[in-house]
């Protein structure tokens, strides 16, 4: 059982215990890494674990210890750049799709350079934090654990690119002993709603301002698709037919020859799905997951439905409590859905849900002055928003108004299908 | 003084005479074009000029003639593949990006082709057209008017790539006697308004359903930006400044070294345009023309501004004339604005708009059974709207919920900038 | 039947008379193509034909005109830039791949073009040619013939992309009645033999010095490898068997899906090629024609045998007559090699040979000083060599010194395979 | 001071010494090697330090334990296809540009094949190695021999990509308190020579059969191209004349933008470059290293020479001592030659020295039957013949006949240039 869970802490408690809490959840999910696994980048959108550890240190000391400290002696000189993802506020960056290019620091040196910025930042929680920078730590805390998923995500792709198969972890991806219970719908009136962040407590800039937004009559799927109706799908030739698919996604299913989900592999006419556990018989009641947004639009084509527009997940998720499977229950994949109730299951948790909406402002957005202005609002082209959180996420990480995105062929991360319909007003 | 107007109708008359006034306009802007002109794909995404002729030709052929005569015999076998676009479920097409290594069928052939295309498509409207086929028709014609605006879009860029840089008609792109009023703004409160298609008219299925949408009040710009105006954005350095682009236009800017609109070239320090008729000097007064969706962008953020979205875009056209600067005008280039009344003027024609939405389906929406679905639905990703039609449209063509789109990269267009910005409300 | 040949003249005449000659067979070339034909380029290799048209008219107007006419007027301004193929020493170039982008000069305005330069070179034959330049007008005629044959090649491979399959010339490529005698081996016992053009008659730089070179005792086929014998190299798995196959020439295979010569179709089961006269059944007695040094090579490897050295070649051409299936039979195809007498048929014309040297200059070369020095020196890397001249060659144009050269992976010359072996000593 | 010296051992001794020599220089390389080091694949001609050690014990687990040991257990049951390099006779490979993409086997997993490859061997030392093995032993060692090299290579390559700039051992590339003597001709009158390999010691295939060329009046160069001298080619627009170039290779320079030699970087105006010690100041008595072909050739043509033949290379080389700065020296540089007496110095060791022939097959070559048929001929196209072996190379391992090859393009070998010339006979 992974210990990640140990690290992490209400949201009640002190930056300084957040900051404890996150930083040791890095490092833990690494624990059964080998040396060399830290290394690999197995395609230009994955980063090896070992750029993961440094570039979120990297936030840390550039955006937080050289403000705060009077001549703060930088852990290594080149570090600025070579540990830069995209900030040109920065400076320029080291070529992003050669991160697997570059043997040193090696691992113990990149934990060295982990412990430096620790001490660093101890030191100036004990004394004086300057106060224009508790947020930046804030966002710091919340940027690495968005890095403590790209983690898992961009390891499971380099263990799927060697053809041994390795595991993570082999207690990972436990069975389930339940079934999903049968696809229900939940009919909602729509109208007149309010969408996006308002309050005192932590949000990414993206997530507003709050707005009004008018919704017709929908219906939301009480759970996300699994993999045995997504098996449908493919048996009834969902790959062969044109019909179903967006123009460029058909081309991207010809030109990758794509005949199934990320991660599936057929043995003897079976199914077997990668893990973090390594191989496994592929669940049939658990969600089907590492989809593209084509795919999911192309399933929803055929299910007769389509995805739900980002609004009306976010009004029906706004009622449900954060609860599911994230990355504390060790799992380490989406699993069974627990029955609904009066409202959709596994709204958050298990897989990240594609919506039907394009990555763009709400009205009145504004990104902030300065290096974080980078952080989201220059990504907002070319990417689907995603909702709801996923099993490498942690608890305390996601929210309704979280928007993820990713560019619509996107397959390795943790995403899935809930299904939406317009309903007769 | 191009004569396409003579050959556009009114709406009114039959649907006949609609055909030979279309297919009159299409052989009417080839007139000046020498043989070799109508063979040349200056990239992948331009057509040679002799393929459009052909490709709409064969939409009739295809969609009609051989559904309304028994025993259709094609005008040539292989045509019903060599000069499919798009459309799977008619069968596969010939590569798009080898357009241009075909010299056969030539010129001649090619008209050929569209006589006997026209004659049979007379017999029916003489005789018995099926009246199912009625609506194939209507969308065959306004698919014709679609590439016309293709054909000068696609020459242009023809002629840009040829070095000797040749004129289509030595008198289009006529200066303008007039200057542009200084730029104001109209504020509009927003509010739950309406748009999309609804009527029994011709509207392209992307159009509807007409629906609700909640918007925060705004204001519109007068008048589309001006060449000075996007020249003070240059000189200060806007292709220079990161923090003012998209990531993946600033990525787009350094890979495809951008410095100007396409069609900009700078002699002894004065900027020259590429025109129908040649190399011009830039008119100052008239509307940037044959910027990307990314430029748009830059160019509004650098003005403190935004551009508009769709749904504004559309309220506040739908109350205006559709007058302006159309392909009847015979000038092949936009023009200056005249000066607004109690409403923004040059909504219509001059140059498409771009949008801040990305092209995607109405609530509602369904595309059309059969090979008509895959007209606009399936290109619903990955794409911006544009609105308001431009110099190269025919003016029955054009209305206020018309969707026009490209991808945020697209330059050869005859693509504008307007602005827009929230007010507080 | 087309008549090049009348157009052709015997080497004792006087430098205008062939310049007017070897002008005029490069235009009849062209008699029956449409003007949509000289546009095209149909991969980066091929040139449009009327850029060959051009290119040879430039050759003159920039190393003969510019220099023996004081204040010569060009044609057009750019055309020194526009059409200059590869001369670093005159300056910057057009790009190659983009030759098929470019409409204009129009067709007509390159014969123009040609008739200006032919006017003035005769101006200066009826005058004063300048001694130092007749050299330049000899190889100026001897480039512009290789153009005939490049014409003839490219012509060919752009009809091959256009799937309609159209012909040159209807009457071209005529069916032989003849068979090929049973393929024998002549042997000859090597030792120090002398190779490379000595003389005064004009040779490109590249066939000299003369030189001594020992060969081993080898034995040379009795004429070319038929078609007949090619199709069987194909139902052996020629194209499936990694070990008859070079390295790059494997990847090539795999790459590239060879499975037959360049230009070979089946259809129910019987091959069709395509010739100038447009697609035929396969005359078995024929030379194959149309594969690269990597099909010459594992075909030779399969039949127990290798390529000949150029040396070998050499020695044994030097002493045969030049007669063959030149561009003046107007077969525009390689046809059933005659019956050998006293030694090896078919040594000229037909098909290009390909031996097993890689171009690399002979002992005690020096490249001219100036432009022409760029002729044949710079492009002495990762080519092989081929001798013997084929059906698209000139009569007067080939000698048994000649040595051309493409790379190794290069299927549209008219190059086909004649085998060679060791013999015990 | 590296220990590889202490593992090699004379010829004389038996193969269960060589072997065991052999494979402990192979590990000895890789003593100060980080773990991470390991696992980078700089670029695709680059491998993978331990795919070098794995493949290095694939040789002898799969050419000899597999047929001398009736059911022999595989160390792992993938790792045939794993570490396949191009084999395509024992089956199919892992795809060679992923190899740095692979974290397992770790490398201590890879030590533990290496140890059960060696176990294995021993055994069969100890008991029956068949007698038809043994030449498949010893060529296991030879390839072993070239791999110890390629690692180097390898290596150096993989520490220039890290802007860290590691250095393999901080003790290497001492530099020398020695001046280059000026450079001198020695001429030779050519003639009828013999080259190639005939003997009973080892050597490739491709060395023979020894065969008669005749060679003309030649000159050779004292030593090779020193740093300083190279850089007055810089200094003179060496990188900027394309006059100097093959055309191939002026569009390498221009597409890549070569300025210098590979690992040259220019600090404050003064050059330094990259060792397997790290960085160090360029010394100018040093032979001129990682050079291709294409600047070998650029450099000859500009001091007015050329490039040795092979065999002019060869029959001067088989009089001289083969002695020479080899890896057993422990610089793994190359250092300044010693003065010569009667002949060229320098011949063997320091680096490479590329020659003007492409890497073609003697008179008679046939490679053996089966697998080790792949070892050699296969590559016979596309490369260019060096001689002499290099700082990187076993003393032992190097002849006067022995023919490397490398792409006229390659930079990371350790190649230099050795010039020559005609001379008036």
């Amino acid at each position: 059982m992974m210990d990640a869970t140990k690290h992490t802490s209400p949201r009640a408690s002190s930056v300084a215990e957040r900051f404890e809490a996150v930083r040791a959840a890095s490092a833990a999910l690494c624990e059964t890494l080998e040396t060399e696994d830290y290394v690999i980048q197995s395609m230009p959108d994955v980063s090896p674990t070992k750029w993961h550890l440094a570039h979120t240190s990297w936030f840390f000391e550039t955006l937080v210890l050289r403000d705060a400290i009077p001549d703060y002696q930088a852990f290594h000189p080149r570090f600025q750049w070579l540990f830069n993802s995209y900030y040109n506020s920065i400076g320029p960056q080291f070529e992003r799709a050669s991160r697997g290019l570059v043997s040193r620091p090696t691992v113990d040196e990149t934990y060295r350079y982990r412990a430096h910025v620790d001490q660093q930042m101890r030191r100036l929680f004990d004394t004086s934090l300057p106060g224009g920078l508790a947020p930046i730590v804030e966002l710091g805390l919340h940027h690495e654990q968005q890095h403590q998923e790209l983690m898992l995500m961009d390891i499971k792709h380099v263990f799927w690119t060697n053809p041994l198969r390795p595991a993570l972890r082999d207690d990972a991806a436990a069975p389930s002993p339940h079934e999903a219970a049968p696809l229900r719908w939940f009919e909602y009136p729509g109208g007149l709603c309010q969408v996006g962040y308002e309050g005192d407590d932590f949000a990414f800039d993206n997530e507003g301002p709050r707005h009004r937004v008018f919704l017709e009559p929908f219906s939301l799927a009480s759970r996300c698709v699994t993999n045995a109706e997504y098996a449908a799908f493919i048996e009834d030739g969902g790959y062969d037919h044109h019909d179903l698919w967006l123009s460029s996604g058909w081309a991207t299913v010809r030109a990758e020859g794509w005949r199934s989900p990320l991660y599936w592999e057929q043995r003897d006419g079976e199914w077997f799905e990668l893990t973090l556990g390594g191989m496994r018989p592929l669940d049939p009641h658990a969600p089907v997951v590492h989809v593209s947004y084509y795919e999911a639009d192309a399933y929803a084509r055929w299910a007769g439905a389509r995805l739900p527009q980002e609004a009306e997940w976010e009004v029906i998720a706004a009622d449900a409590p954060i609860e599911g499977n994230f990355v504390e229950s060790g799992l380490l994949h989406p699993t069974v859905a627990p029955p609904p109730g009066e409202s959709p299951s596994q709204l958050f948790g298990d897989v990240w849900e594609w919506t039907s909406n394009a990555y763009l402002p709400y009205p009145g957005y504004e990104p902030p002055v300065g290096a974080v202005g980078e952080y989201n609002g220059k990504f907002m082209s070319g990417q689907m928003v995603l909702r709801g959180g996923c099993v490498a996420t942690p608890h305390d990480h996601i929210r309704a108004t979280y928007r993820n995105f990713f560019p619509p062929y996107a397959r390795w991360p943790f995403a899935g299908i809930r299904l939406a319909r317009w309903t007769a007003s």
